[in-house]
């Protein structure tokens, strides 16, 4: 087991300007690691305003391969600064086969893998089926890794494991990631406000979102860090999105450690893994799960 | 689907005395009832102080058959209001075969059927695997409603899950009673602080209690009801337990209609069909399930 490890977690806005963007990441990562952080994450497709408000081919051209041009800069950046980054992007796997992914950086630098959002939504301004290929089980190649659709990558100073936005909402997700043995689980995540719901809704859906993650960290005993992104990114033809920030860690019993409003912020946290092994003692939920009886979870519904 | 009916939650202190716990407990759904409730739940083991403190072969005597005494005088009163009873009850199923039951009666009296408590705790002064035979899945003579492990109950009102106390740290039991179709899931519970404990995990461990709990209801769109006990239970040589009530309802987006505090207390809300579709359409979660890789959580360990 290692020792505890600083988490950084990065919400920013997103320029039109890619250049500008990562300029922008790349200072708040620096500033994150000298705070102390030593895992980084970074939000959901961190280098591009979010793109999926409509449906339209030519935005293809935003995806890059991982590796590619971004992940690179962000491999020069960790081996630099020693610290481990998670850089989700859209990634252009082949023609035709597009992911919203998460590369995963070692502090020396190299690339541990590539995770895929399991879980894509389609909803009005969130139109992410037609962009984004469902991340697979059974990846070719990845034999010595096994089963590659939930999966934890192995950093220089702790086990984590990376889920993205939508995947936020599955207590099968976070509960399977926890069982392979993250210490952490990270969500980067482009969640925003319709803004004609905000009224009504905007409370209510900001505390929805931490709710369910803030369950998962209680029902597995690991931390959970969310990066989302702020600011108002308009949609010729729509009222666009107002993404709501809210950025937060909290540890293993669902306590806030660190929580971000609706602006740029870069938010500092511990994991501490003497904290999970206290807090999986006290309230030792995983040892009675009762796996003989969860095969109909499988369904699709029942009844 | 049906449509809206009253939910009616009950928290109240144990006394020593049986009769008067009942007869407590009987006003208290007359009370509910007059105030709009149609199903209302009792409190984990409610007609008896909270037993399994301590481990001692005597308190088997506690334990009734379902249907027994308890249980028929339930279905009295449910059929003189017209209203459904969740009856939790330690059961004797046969000498050495005792569960954490909840016996659930429909509002004319006929006894549905019983769920058996399937997560058992087992920590100081909760000593549950002593004295509780976990629920199985495949019941003999259950054919017609299937297996038997998490289960719904069609009541006058509306399709309804149970599920008792430790079962709610669980995501796995409350999305297959979700799946099989429940409306509102119910948890009847004892939990409390350890008097030694309370200045520090006091709050935090009232809120991760709280927030699983909406977290089922955010994950499956479901409304969730808790009713939890109050009041100091002594038991020689140790410090006794302090149960927290903070009884609650939340609607199927996490959202609290009503909830109590560390008072004896009523709780009143309506669950509404209408709200379930609304929310399920606007947060598709159940559409996008990736149970093809949801296999792994099956697993007691990965890794």
């Amino acid at each position: 087991m290692s020792g505890p490890f600083g988490i950084g977690v990065i919400q920013r806005a997103v320029g039109v300007d890619k250049e500008s963007t990562l300029a922008v990441h790349e200072e708040s990562i620096r500033e994150a690691v000298a705070r102390g952080a030593q895992v980084v994450c970074l939000q959901e497709l961190f280098d591009a305003p979010y793109f999926c408000k409509v449906t339209d081919a030519e935005r293809f051209d935003l995806a890059e391969p991982i590796p590619g041009p971004t992940v690179s800069r962000m491999q020069g950046l960790a081996s630099e600064l020693g610290a481990a980054i998670i850089v989700p992007i859209f990634e252009r796997r082949a023609p035709g086969v597009y992911h919203n992914s998460a590369a995963v950086v070692d502090a020396d630098g190299a690339l541990l893998g590539v995770y895929r959002k399991m879980h894509i939504p389609d909803d009005p301004l969130y139109f992410e089926k037609y962009y984004f290929t469902p991340g697979e089980i059974y990846q070719h190649g990845a034999s010595a890794e096994g089963p590659s659709g939930f999966r934890t990558f192995d950093t220089r100073f702790g086990r984590i494991g990376v889920l993205i936005c939508w995947d936020q909402w599955y207590p099968e997700a976070a509960r399977i990631t926890a069982l392979m043995g993250a210490q952490v689980l990270f969500y980067p995540t482009a969640i925003g406000w319709h803004p004609s719901e905000k009224e009504e809704w905007g409370k209510p859906q900001a505390d929805a979102w931490r709710t369910i993650q803030r369950s998962h960290a209680i029902a597995n005993g690991v931390y959970v860090a969310a990066a989302n992104r702020v600011g108002y990114e308009p949609e010729p033809g729509t009222d666009g999105i107002e993404f709501f920030g809210h950025s937060f860690v909290c540890d293993p019993f669902g306590r806030l450690l660190a929580e971000a409003g609706t602006e740029p912020e870069i938010l500092i946290a511990e994991c501490d893994p003497a904290q999970i092994e206290y807090t999986r003692r006290n309230w030792p939920f995983l040892r009675d799960r009762r796996i003989d009886a969860y095969p109909p979870i499988l369904n699709r519904y029942i009844g």
